[in-house]
């Protein structure tokens, strides 16, 4: 007895943490499974699915009446999210173009204007000291919601992969997200704002609709919509893709990335309104740009926020291509090298960010405060040295290339050169680079007509390389989309400097560096359709489709040889139970039987509250399978109580049969004379209640000392009960939430012993999801308050029919329900309806599966 | 006894029929369901599903193991579809361009160079003549080949939905399809070659990777792979999308179009590699193209086919944009004149193919020739008339545009304005408009700086719109895309005009005219998301996207409200049960019990091939479920005969329990002593097969003189059985396929009376499927090589775990379900495992769905 309390105090304590927000997730990781060993991280088990498969129960169908005007309504709220999406991308854009602008000229103009050493010294202070402030405010702000920190985009993949990960769509974390990443961007940290962009879209789509927040509880309007996981995560994905749509300009793009990882069935109307969302946003935010930055209202001619300029040839220039055949052959090469060197960036940044689980997270929060500016000042340290020391003096136009007709575009891209030290029509080209916001560093790359020095090219690319693998993993919002970009530029160009003057080919160098940028973006993150869709619109150029998408692909199998992308790792690290696309070929040799949880934890139709109580407090399981005894002897073990009977009568009255659907629909259609149904119907409740006698079951519990007979079954099969008796078989009915019973005990959901289960009180659909996302916990329940001898009756609350599965189905075709149709929770029922097991996410994440796939191995 | 025989007959014949390709799916039609009321089609119940969802059977796990080799082979496969769509795509393009540049220059040079009216009627019979004679080659072409009729695009949307129409992927129908469009577009048809060129590009993704053909006996490799459905469908998407890839040069929108219409669950392996082939099919197109007719080889600057030039404001005018934001106000009002104006499309052509079907179509086939020869005829008359005496002499330049930055867009447009009878640097507009391939036509209304007077655009719209709809349904290869847009941009250029000139509005005429285009394509077709993105690849001009979805958007929703699209009023027509893409909210109302069918024709797992062939034999059904008796008896039952023993035994060991299922996991896990688990298995096996007694089901059987009880349970209830006999309930264990029993029979897959199951022969994967995709068929089965009393075992064969659901279950989950996993039979299994019904693709059509919600209605 004491050690089972003991047990159930130590579970609920668990569950609690679980669902506290005090604790970060990498402690968590830390103290619970990660091992020393390479690889050795498990999925956490307290990351649980969301529920997007529909709970059709009795109070769900009483409101299937008024979906029409939900629908309206929900439309409606879609077209708020976007704008307000918007909203926030022009909002980081303006303030983050602002500061650096700011800074860089103050800067540059006092490097430029001294040549004393003291001089430079103290523009070296100056910048140092913005810098260092900046990057303060923005590490300071992930220290108040942890969540904020890096790219955001494992945490969308996550959630949109059916994950559900505290605090990662609340108004508390936008706020942080985008202060924090303006804040990072200004102060020269090599991080982008993409990845930080998508998330706060995600989570603008994510809060929006539900007209509440938890952060600020004034705000909290009469809106009783939306209030489920399946209205949220769709949501989740316009945001999400308004986000993209909004960062790159990518309005397809956008939609692709949110399919891409969101990948339920392919829902039109979902897509659709997916569709508009990132359309919207891109014009929006066209709108407001073309009319505050350039002053031009009502046109919407501007491209996203991050775009790459024009690719054009000089118009006089017959030879000239944008790319030919034979430069695939080379695409294929950088390809494969940004597979390379991609791989190599994402083991660098792992074993680092393991370090930092181990050895600095676990330490004082403020350490990591200190990381972040230890990291902001030898950034700015090497950018200032770098372009002051190692920088080249290059002729400003190549003299043959300098005609009138080049136009606009390159008349913007020399307004942005530095000359630091550089006279007479020269320019120094690492200050260029190193100088500049890296928008416009990646300009200058693909559109520079002037040449970057060979050395300088590769001095750039492997600081760069270095510093911004250690920056992605310090806590602040950063994004890794354009220091990839910028990377893989700078190498892309070299490549083109190589070529053009070592083997005077005639090729165009903004082509070579777009391919670049795209391989070793590639190598990083590694997602492939929607990163060639995107890349394909920011370049606003229908012809380099192919050569990016086959440098991506060398690049993806390249990298995949020897890693995962960056993000997975992340994922990975964070120990979440991703579901990949689709199982390996191989894993078919399991069936669902091989990978299920057998140990059940159920419970009857109808319950005695102290069962409830006691099974709620003493699992952490999230729902309960609704199940019926199988007994042979159902007659006699009817008579022992009312609790029984009331449930053997469920069950023969929810078992549909041949014969009982015939006669009901040869009555529905032809007036059919229903005698013979009459008397069936009459038979089946003619069932006599046997009101005396012994509550058997009662009893059999009570002596047991235990809630319920089979809650602990991994004991010793010495116990009293055989293991016939502990395995019996039950009839499966149907899944109940804990939510759902929690509900039902707190508002007082149940009938006297005495009374006919009618009497029950019903809950509406607005009752059963008012408290929406954050249901009370069973610890809150005052105990005194209930009458632990009620009956609850469960049914009209339960999912009555959920997707099973057989014991046979083979494991691809399970992973595939299961992801598709986006379930928490799926039962396994033999062929005669009894339950077997019930398999959940964590049943089907790739570590679990090769662990039972060797464990088959060995068994055979 | 006879009546038996007679309807067996019946039946067996009208199973011949749908299967035999004699009589076209309008005749079927016309014969079968269609009625004269209005929208009363309904589905046609010979078109069956495809068998999407794979069965895992014991042949199919045996070759489990090669799967990696079967991958590495599918996607070599894969790369050769797509050289071979290009290839398609570039003849087609290719020879339209000659006979086309040939005709009008013929019959163009002869006009400009005449004017007395002789010379002029000489010029029409030499255009009547050429335009027939192409005309009636195109036509023959179809007659040979029915089904190559149209533009395609409903059928590959049928088949990618789901649906089997027989002959619409062979070769045969290939060979006619391209050469027909062919032919039409340079008879001067107002057709388009687009919608042929994606059923075109369909069929090679079906056709190539099977290595063999029907069509030419003689094309046969050995080469077992992808012998399924699932992959022939996986491979159509690819083709389908190489094929609008090519026609539009919209790689991404062809990818966006396969998945929308394919709508299975998104599997990202299969995107890419849709994606990859669609990228592949753009560029080898423009390979060749850049080669052969600009020969400019190794360039790949070259958009698709179908390309609207670029859109590009004169450099000099910096107040010119494409559109403003005062602009889409316009675009609205426009998107619902089109969706009004396609909706009157719809509607007259439906009306058309209506009285076709009823009034030609019935009647001799050369009617159908005459019919394309009248429509040609007429055609040409109204094109020559209308170009020499409708035309109005317009100026070629205005003055004022005419700078020379404008460049070669301009060049190339002014190179084919048709002069007839206009001097002095004046072009007769409907000349240029009508007597141009549409391509060309269209690429003036977008970029002609010249106006077209209103009256010629007016005039143009109205003969256009009402010959495109007669001509759309004719039986040639006809698509629907070109002249749609033709149609639109004429409209959208003639609200340009007005606004120009009438209300001296500052905007873009070019813009309108695409936006026009837009809406009505979009109020004819009404596909949205792919054809937004479609549209938008090929103007190459992402500013575009926003206009052009709200046009889109409203468009569809104005059309809507009249009635369907083009595509989906012709599935109708053809009565295909097309599932759409989720179910009404109010079918919710309905649950799985409501709709399924609950006349079973069942196997037993060991049944008498007597039996069987009797069962194949009297019905049409496609699957059969294998169920066990579930007897209280079953042990007294038991020792009635072999068969009866071994199908119990069979239901005993196949229903796995939870108590087994912990045994089997302590003895692999912890080398569980196995003495308990050894026990229940001897106990299982132990069970001694009575070999002596009646056969009582075979008696039971003969004695009613039907091969299966409950063969005709429609029959009236005073019959013999009583109502619980004949619907006694039935424990599901898995489906067999019709195509797998035939198989089955003719192999002798079989075993005698007293002999063991085991003694069996066992058949391999590969010669399970080798007929594919045309399996024998029953009748052509030899009894007298079978011995009836012999007994099949269909046990390893069955697909032993299908997705089911619960009677319970509501009509959306059902409907996802079905849809998403692409199944074909979906059992409906009750609590306690017994089969109810079953729910196939006819269950779940709009029409069906429709009818059931009244009967509910009705009942309550």
């Amino acid at each position: 007895m004491l050690r089972m309390a003991c047990c159930g105090r130590g579970l609920c304590c668990q569950c609690c943490c679980s669902e506290g927000d005090t604790s970060t997730p990498e402690e968590l990781t830390i103290l619970g499974e990660t091992r020393e060993d390479e690889d050795e991280i498990l999925p956490r088990k307290d990351y649980e699915s969301l529920d997007y498969d529909r709970c059709i129960n009795e109070p769900f169908l009483e409101v299937l009446e008024g979906l029409d005007n939900k629908k309206a309504r929900k439309y409606e709220a879609i077209k708020w999210i976007l704008v307000f999406a918007i909203g926030t991308g022009l909002f980081v854009d303006f303030f983050v173009r602002l500061f650096t602008q700011l800074k860089f000229s103050l800067v540059g103009q006092s490097v430029e204007e001294c040549s004393e050493s003291g001089c430079l010294a103290l523009s070296l202070l100056e910048l140092l000291a913005l810098n260092v402030m900046f990057v303060f405010i923005s590490s300071v702000l992930v220290l108040v919601e942890p969540v904020a920190a890096g790219s955001g985009i494992p945490e969308i993949k996550s959630y949109l992969n059916g994950v559900k990960i505290p605090g990662i769509v609340r108004l508390r974390t936008f706020i942080c997200k985008v202060t924090g990443v303006l804040f990072a961007v200004a102060g020269g940290l090599f991080v982008g704002k993409e990845g930080p962009m998508i998330h706060s879209g995600a989570i603008i789509g994510a809060g929006l609709p539900q007209f509440q927040s938890i952060t600020f509880k004034k705000i909290r309007f009469h809106f009783p919509y939306f209030r489920s996981d399946r209205d949220k995560r769709d949501f989740v994905s316009a945001g999400a893709a308004a986000g993209v749509a909004a960062a790159f300009g990518a309005p397809i793009g956008g939609t692709l990335f949110s399919l891409e990882e969101g990948s339920s069935f392919w829902n039109q109307a979902l897509t659709w309104k997916v569709l508009f969302c990132s359309m919207s946003a891109t014009f929006t935010l066209n709108f407001f740009r073309s009319g505050i930055n350039f002053n031009k209202w009502g046109s919407f001619q501007l491209p996203g926020l991050l775009n790459f300029g024009e690719f054009k040839c000089v118009d006089g220039d017959k030879t000239c291509h944008l790319w030919t055949a034979v430069d695939l052959a080379f695409f294929v090469l950088m390809g494969m090298a940004g597979g390379l060197l991609g791989a190599l960036f994402n083991c660098i940044n792992k074993r680092l960010a393991k370090y930092r689980m181990r050895n600095v997270h676990p330490k004082a929060r403020f350490i990591r405060v200190l990381e972040s500016l230890l990291v902001c000042m030898v950034t700015t340290l090497v950018i200032f040295v770098a372009s002051v020391t190692l920088g080249e003096c290059r002729d400003l136009v190549s003299p043959n290339n300098n005609t009138s007709t080049q136009g606009s575009v390159n008349e913007e891209v020399n307004s942005t050169i530095r000359r630091f030290f550089c006279y007479n029509n020269t320019y120094n080209d690492m200050a260029t680079l190193f100088f500049n916001p890296q928008e416009v560093a990646i300009h200058q790359l693909f559109h520079q007509n002037a040449t970057f020095s060979p050395v300088t090219l590769s001095l750039f690319f492997v600081l760069y390389f270095f510093l911004s693998c250690w920056t992605y993993g310090v806590s602040v919002p950063s994004g890794l989309f354009v220091p990839s970009l910028l990377c893989g530029a700078s190498l892309g160009r070299l490549v083109a400097n190589v070529l053009k003057i070592n083997f005077h080919m005639q090729i165009y160098s903004g082509t070579f560096a777009l391919i670049g940028a795209a391989a070793f973006l590639g190598g990083v993150v590694r997602m492939t359709i929607s990163l060639t869709v995107i890349l394909i619109e920011s370049t606003n150029e229908i012809t380099y489709g192919l050569p990016i998408m086959i440098t991506l692909m060398v690049a993806k199998w390249t990298g995949d040889f020897f890693n995962k992308g960056i993000y997975d790792i992340h994922i990975h690290l964070k120990g979440v139970p991703l579901l990949e696309w689709e199982t390996e070929v191989e894993m078919d040799k399991l069936t669902a039987s091989d990978i299920m949880v057998p140990n059940l934890t159920y419970v009857y139709p109808h319950t005695r509250i102290q069962s409830l109580v006691s099974i709620l407090r003493t699992t952490v399981y999230h729902a309960f399978p609704v199940v019926t005894e199988n007994r042979d002897n159902e007659k006699e073990f009817m008579k022992g109580n009312i609790l029984i009977s009331n449930n053997i009568k469920f069950k023969k009255s929810s078992v549909l049969t041949r014969a009982g659907e015939q006669r009901r629909r040869c009555q529905s259609m032809k007036s059919y004379p229903s005698s013979e149904l009459r008397n069936v119907c009459a038979e089946q409740t003619a069932v006599e209640p046997a009101e005396e006698g012994q509550d058997i079951l009662q009893q059999m519990l009570e002596r047991r000392h235990v809630p319920y007979p089979n809650l602990y079954p991994d004991q010793s099969p010495s116990e009293e009960w055989s293991m016939e008796e502990r395995f019996r078989p039950l009839t499966f009915h149907g899944l109940i939430l804990r939510s759902q019973l929690v509900n039902l005990l707190i508002r007082g959901v149940c009938y006297a012993e005495n009374q006919s289960s009618a009497s029950q009180p019903r809950l509406s659909h607005s009752e059963m999801t008012e408290d929406y996302p954050r249901f009370p916990d069973i610890h809150d329940l005052d105990l005194a308050l209930l009458n632990p001898r009620m009956i609850v009756d469960v049914t009209p609350y339960m999912n009555p029919c959920p997707y099973t599965v057989s014991p046979n189905t083979r494991v691809s075709q399970v992973f595939n329900l299961f992801r598709t149709m986006g379930l928490r929770h799926l039962p396994v029922v033999n062929a005669v309806g009894e339950i077997v097991g019930i398999i959940t996410r964590h049943n089907l994440t790739h570590e679990f599966l090769v662990a039972k796939l060797r464990q088959h191995y060995i068994t055979i």
